[in-house]
């Protein structure tokens, strides 16, 4: 596919920095442009190659680029469009690598200025990691990135930012932005509310006995506050559906449970193993 | 410390095998016996050098034996113990390694025969794997070991069996047996029935987009079924009181999210993150 003339990623953390060096390493970007909040992050992006520069001011920063990708926490991208949309360049086509859709796909639509295209994106990809000490080249790579078109977006530009994830080895899927946030609620923003609950569940004595199941099993608990704040704030309906989804499936569990059931716990227990395994096993 | 003259473990699997390797990599036992209910589990429990020879008879098993290791599912040591119990050595030590103590060490201690000896064990250490294929010697070093004496326990063997785990690199840890139930509940079997639930609140046409995320949060319940079902039943009173206390966890955050209130959604949050950082920290 042809590369971007000039890359501006607005956000240089672990998803950004991680995707500015894996479109350079795969010759997608001429020149790519970070645009952070402290000097400091774009100097260590600057210096672990994730960027060839970087500025403060998110205005300048997307000046004359190609494509813009919105990598910050999902509750600034609005201001920072308000910032920088005059200046972003016609024809430029605007992504983002948030965890919702329908909110973000909707403000970042009206604040487009004629002849600029937003394309909403999800790469699921990343880490309870963050910042740009943990930048990977291959983050992307065999995993999937969901688009979430709808009828204001060109094809060309669709097809285009679709090829780009596609060179950094991902698969692409193309969803509603509804459909994704309702979807993603159940694989990934309830376990992360279900993860915080089971850590607080545990009463200080109990601490030491923790092993490795519970190690895993609150992992992502151990995610940015404020990134998990907006991802869950900008899908409050969607998750609030997949917290009542889960309330049945556990109060299932429990019933058996509470009947000191042996064949119906077991029977539950065995459903949802082959389930994990086959949805896993992938 | 003093190796054990003859150690006949019941039940090869991933428990049993990995204790059997580590037992004589350590030097602590003279002659291993494996006891199971299929000839190639045994076989291949010799074939990895977990066991040195094998029987599927309980009562043939544990003759000769100074100490007898319970590892297989929780609901089957009475049946077995009913078994075997009249041929222990005089003096023979009995311990297990399941996942709950209340109700495994009373109904062990009310079959010891005079002359022989109970000490309930749980060594916080395994895998959703299961069986001898994933035998590993290294399985319980750096891992903690409950051990739940109650009024009925000598001194002595309560003495030994703490140095032995030691030897394996264990760090033990006393509890009376109602105390552990209690407190595992709320770091090891709430999880596992939080994943079983996890599982099944994902809708079919969600399963293509799981990430690394899901499948950590969900690994557990990709646990056996039999066994679980087993460790839920003899703690029933105790994953219930540690389910009502999730709900009251999760309840809060949810309580966060329909209000939308995002500081104290993030403040919910960022205790969790906390905690849980500390926790496994440690």
């Amino acid at each position: 596919m042809m590369p971007w003339n000039q890359v501006t990623i607005i956000g240089t953390g672990l998803i950004g920095g991680s995707l500015g060096l894996a479109l350079k390493q795969a010759g997608l970007a001429g020149k790519i442009i970070g645009i952070g909040h402290r000097q400091s992050t774009l100097d260590a992006a600057i210096a672990c190659g994730a960027v060839d520069e970087g500025t403060l001011d998110a205005a300048e920063g997307v000046r004359g680029s190609d494509l813009v990708v919105l990598a910050t926490a999902v509750g600034l991208f609005e201001p920072l469009l308000r910032q920088a949309a005059d200046d972003l360049a016609d024809g430029a086509v605007v992504i983002d690598v948030g965890s919702t859709k329908a909110e973000v796909v909707r403000t970042a639509e009206a604040l487009m200025p004629a002849g600029r295209v937003f394309v909403g994106c999800h790469p699921i990809a990343g880490s309870e990691k963050r910042g740009i000490d943990y930048v990977d080249a291959d983050l992307f790579s065999g995993a999937t990135c969901v688009i979430t078109p709808t009828d204001r977006t060109p094809a060309e530009a669709l097809q285009r930012v679709a090829e780009t994830w596609e060179a950094l080895g991902m698969q692409v899927v193309r969803l509603d932005p509804e459909e994704h946030d309702r979807l993603l609620a159940e694989v990934s923003h309830l376990p992360h509310v279900v993860a915080a609950a089971l850590v607080q569940a545990v009463r200080s004595d109990a601490e030491p006995l923790v092993g490795s199941g519970w190690a895993d099993t609150t992992r992502i608990a151990a995610s940015d506050p404020a990134l998990w704040r907006d991802i869950l704030l900008t899908n409050a309906r969607g998750v609030g559906e997949a917290l009542q989804r889960f309330r049945e499936t556990l109060a299932a569990l429990e019933g058996a449970l509470a009947d000191r059931d042996a064949e119906r716990l077991e029977r539950l227990l065995g459903e949802a193993k082959a389930r994990r395994d086959r949805v896993v096993g992938r």
